[in-house]
């Protein structure tokens, strides 16, 4: 293949895969109705109309606004509107005012969607064949922070439903079989000086390299994660009014905000229910425990004499599984095998699994890890508004790893980390235990 | 005309009456598009959908629900969600988290407006004779009370847009002639033992009764509202940063909120401009000041040397005005005579004033007056959820007097009590000075 | 007696009272220890050695730093130190900061206040006679400003001594018979077109004029104060839960700090105690309620059906009882006599008040009244640092009348109006109730 | 020697210790006036009226109530009031309220140090033999603890004093030449499996074990400190006006407290001045840089274009370093020599430096790393309340090593890990650099 054939098959290859994922986020925001685009229920959540603009916008500022010759802005005020935190690039919106823009309409942020996938079909067809490596490199990175949203509009769709007492429903409950949560193994799994981190081949953030060397002493792994019946027993013993099984600040937070339980929860007539994307729905014991703060997460491995696992052992251990084999892969909500694993039915039933020991290692839940989330040896953040990506996090955070249920599949790697503060639940998070080896 | 003959005469007015307030309100919401319906910029503010709901789960719960057999409520969730304040009917959904309901939809709350309105017509088509007499009251009393929530609606929206970075515009500014504010004089007004309140006469608030005797030293009071350009020059002279003109706790939230101009205003280029229903307009000098907190009203009086008037003067003077011929009667934001007023152009044209000596003293804007909101001597709050309307609210806000641009014609009454805290400014609140007869 | 005669029994005089203030604030402080002198256990209180300079600071700068020659400030930074609010005097030292003052030390505070006296007396020896008139009046003002202190002092000192589980006592509680809160009469008291304000005779604040005539209705008046006993029927019959006898803001204030006593009180054993100026001790069932808040003052009266006396009615009434006979004088803390009928022992008996109505007007607890703090008619506020006395605060606040146990004898005047937030309660604080005459 | 004798000497050598720590905290509040020991700042801040009692309180519970038959408590009350922060034990008082405790006085807060240690020795000298070592060991933690408040004292009466407007001088400032920092170096240190962690000979806390091995890649070290001089480039060149320097968590707290310096400077006439422990004093460019939070430290770092070490590289380079003859001992504040070298004077003269290439690593100031503070590998918290020590606190927190000018030298360890929130400054803690080997 010459290299203009390469760069056809090149951009044909770009182009369809910048398609596929834009398309994903409108296909994903179809069953909401205008006023649901609008809710902003914390600042943390975004009303779904930004996160739609959001993403638009980060094409247009940092692909189109620089490589496209003539592109002609959809509107001046989006940039400021719709920037992110990317304070180099300029002051941006308070974010906890998100739910006050009742204009621009949500037809009309479609249309900007539609303005700037021409935009950047055009580009895409038309760059001079020295600037595509450069272009590859950034749309690639746009379609995964577009991916990083679709699991968030999920998340924040979730927490605007769960605000209404009417507790509406994203998508009806599929009927299903009932199935059972793998039985509970202790697998343990060699040390030594082990390499971790990304090695280059395909994308990845800056935030998964450098590979680099680290020295792990043998461990036990959970085979699987913890579920709603173990977090159940949990609860039932206590493990909510003991200081002795929590940090300082957890214990300060469970007080705080008087935490009995994970979040969505709530007992109805003696029997726990939690709020879903399918609306209020009993608690699966079988299924994974879900919506837990790293403060919870530790907690609960303090009550059961374990603990969490750290980054580097989760990684080292996941190499152990077979993705396309043994890995759960949701997909994702609009296909009902997903879903009722997460909610209503057993999680991950062994002959979906594989033969491997370790289960639901990928999709699920998010599993907390022990590690806070720093920069591995020898990172280096890049310069200018872009390097905000994950460098300026690296404080306070706690890494989690594996994706969930909710994750599109392909945005999932051994490798990739996830990190949210110790308190947060709201996103789909759940833990899985570890422990030293005598 | 005997008995029957006017029980229908009456039943006929009171479907008039009520159509009338009720397709106002749905009137005045006509230019808004479904996402405007949805913000809630403070916990002052209610989203617009909120309000269409609340007015009529008033119907529907203290009329139809009492009243009309075999009534079905249109939703039985919403009893909670739109009750606003009636702590006696039940603990009501949190006040700040009326933007967090995107269900039910705004087409929802349209039809379950039209479903409270066959119940209400119904209802009043066939309530037995010796129920009329009741029914009548508290419809009386829920149309006044949509009546409130229409002019709330304009305050709010201006409030929503106002956040907006892109300025929406409620309605375009129409093409008008400028025009002069009156000239300011000082009109001595006789005190003595004067009456106050309301007579009975038609419908009031429990607040403005009962009329009783008060005792009031000879005044004076300025023949017209405080205008922008009056206001401009306390500005100028750095009212706004000299203690000596403010309350302490008036200068406390000068200093906590950074306040150094009337709400909605901003400087650009050098000229103010301030966020208007037509979008950003240049501030005219002309116009009555508006959206002036109770502590900027005082701080204004004490540096011009005069002071506020209280409403016993205030009620007392506006007996000389003469309503229909000589008070400035806006309308609504739908007829533009009444809005260029407001915005662009001079207020009330002498043409327009009659011949009295005082203007301007209804409509325009609310007029702070000195006087604390408290019960009159001998007032009775009436029991049960109904009663609380007025009387709970008789602590620490102020009295304001006269109505506003956007308060509905017939809703203006000399002895109509508004009542806001005192650093209140969200409202279309202004101020007339007052000055003793030496 | 010639003038010169006359100025020096004036300067006698004024010499003579001067002493007697300032020496009875330091007689109070006896009791504390240094430690004591130190601690501020919320913004409104001061630590009593912030009490202690602040008034020795008044004279040191409104009289001393003004007229005396040659006069030498104690230290240069006392001004902005133990300047309290007097914002045209310059910016103070931050209230809630007060107790993180450790230096000066309580020693070098009372060496200020001898070095102040010191100056004080010699320009009262040596002034000119024609600025005598001017110091007269600026002294009496300072020392009525030093018994306002006085009483804030006990107050503070209870708040103080209330933080700290040990309990501490201010001085022994005196052993005392047991006596019976008098019989609770309504006293009818013929209104129409009186005079209220003080007239002139002796000092008062610029608050209690001018007099002025004021309508007043017939209205009956409760012989004593509301009783601990009755506040007792209040709490078991839910007077905390029902929302329908609070204002608004009083409810919010009642849920937002879980109120469900008055402050101080604790339950002990199924017994009520309250922490006094003699540690914690059984509440008494017949002594006058203490340390209510204006919120739970009017929430009483619309449980009890009857509603709180305007001020204008309290002070008309206060007319027919005659001071020095009738009234319950308690002198102060350091009388024996006094602290045993707030505490332990029954209020006012019948023997020490006279053969009028009307008991315990004066003394005893401060008395709520339904009266906003605003201006008199005709009331100006002067100029300068010292027109903040009194004006700036008359936004928010509701006046109290007769004055408490802890308040100097001789600063209680018929037309006192001492005034606080609805929700305060750390004062001495109670109520009287009234009711319409039908 | 025979086990007896050996006793008797431990004995002996216990007693030594314990008193020798005692009366350090005594000989370090020498300069305190009664007021000075009740002052409570801020919440982190503890009066050292309330340190002294705190400590005393830890041989009281877990020694002499646990161990010494028949010793009576000094006061029952003194359990809940001077607990910290063990919740095993039982709810403590409230920590911001710890200055509003006006008693026990200071005096008395004395007696219960003597009480307290007139128990411990009698404990000391006549405990069973075989309850010797239990003993011993949980005395070394008292005394270590103590150690800690010790520095507390230090710091808190900084802080107390900083908020005087009189700037009150714990010790006069001593005479001292002039001398110049060290010049900058970047010393490589080779990495590999090194080992990490206390090896257990002598005290150490259970955070700085297990020893394990860590892969460490080569790296530099900054032969000294940043100095003052250092860090006013930082700020000269906009480092606090940068968001590229710093973490999200960081620029949104220079935001939110507008910070533009370091804790306790302030420009004076143009020249920086600070707060010290000598009051108000130029700032010294050639002593290390202090009162710096992880967020500034990090900031400096990006700026800079280094990095802050890791807790295993600053530990991995620590043992070149000879503390007794290499390290700077400033000893404790009452030795002169060490206190003018950290405010006034040049910071570790070379003469006193050794000749290793690393200077200052122990003593001066703290420095901050760049690793999150959480357990090793194989670390397990103790059971029970002596087991909050440490392992609650590994939440959200990062280390700092080498110790400050006022930490007890015997408490210094290389592997000593002090831990404290990322915008916390008001410890003596300053950075250093390190980078990467190419």
């Amino acid at each position: 293949m010459n290299a203009s054939v390469a760069q056809n098959v090149e951009r044909s290859q770009l182009r369809a895969d910048y398609d596929l994922v834009r398309s994903e986020t409108e296909r994903l925001c179809a069953p909401l109705v205008t006023e649901d685009y609008m809710v902003q229920t914390m600042p943390d959540v975004s009303p779904p109309k930004w996160h739609l603009a959001h993403v638009s916008w980060f094409f247009e500022t940092f692909l189109l606004g620089k490589y496209a010759k003539g592109y002609q802005v959809f509107h001046p005020a989006f940039d400021y509107l719709f920037n992110s935190y990317y304070v180099q690039h300029g002051k941006p919106f308070l974010r906890p005012k998100r739910g006050f823009l009742s204009r621009p309409t949500v037809a009309e942020v479609y249309e900007y969607r539609a303005h700037v996938d021409r935009g950047m079909r055009e580009l895409i067809e038309s760059c001079p064949d020295e600037e595509l490596p450069t272009l590859h490199e950034l749309i690639t990175l746009g379609l995964n922070h577009e991916q990083q949203h679709q699991e968030l509009l999920y998340t924040d769709i979730l927490h605007i439903f769960s605000e209404n007492p009417l507790y509406p429903s994203y998508k009806p409950l599929p009927v299903a079989e009932k199935r059972e949560a793998p039985a509970l193994n202790w697998i343990e799994i060699a040390g030594g000086l082990v390499e971790i981190g990304h090695d280059g081949d395909g994308f990845a953030y800056d935030n998964e390299g450098p590979r680099h060397q680290f020295f792990l002493r043998d461990f036990k792994l959970a085979s699987r994660p913890v579920t709603n019946g173990d977090f159940m027993a949990f609860i039932d013993e206590g493990g909510y009014q003991r200081p002795d099984f929590w940090f300082s600040e957890g214990w300060a937070t469970v007080n705080q905000y008087d935490w009995d339980k994970p979040m969505y929860w709530k007992k109805q007539d003696g029997d726990w229910m939690h709020m879903t994307l399918h609306g209020l729905q009993p608690v699966n014991p079988q299924a994974p425990a879900c919506h837990i703060s790293h403060f919870e997460a530790s907690a609960y491995a303090a009550w059961a004499g374990k603990r969490l696992p750290t980054e580097f052992e989760w990684e080292h251990a996941s190499q152990q599984v077979q993705q396309d084999e043994q890995g759960l892969w949701p997909g994702n909500l609009l296909d009902p095998g997903a879903v009722k694993l997460m909610t209503t039915d057993a999680a991950s039933p062994a002959a979906t699994m594989g033969d491997g020991p370790l289960h639901q290692m990928f999709g699920d839940v998010w599993e907390w890890t022990a590690s806070p989330y720093v920069g591995y040896p020898g990172y280096q953040q890049a310069r200018g508004a872009i390097g905000e990506y994950n460098g300026k996090f690296m404080s306070q955070q706690l890494v989690l790893r594996g994706g969930s249920f909710v994750t599109p599949r392909n945005h999932i790697r051994p490798t990739y980390r996830n990190f949210f503060y110790p308190p947060d639940r709201w996103q789909f998070t759940g833990l899985r235990l570890a422990e030293d080896v005598d």
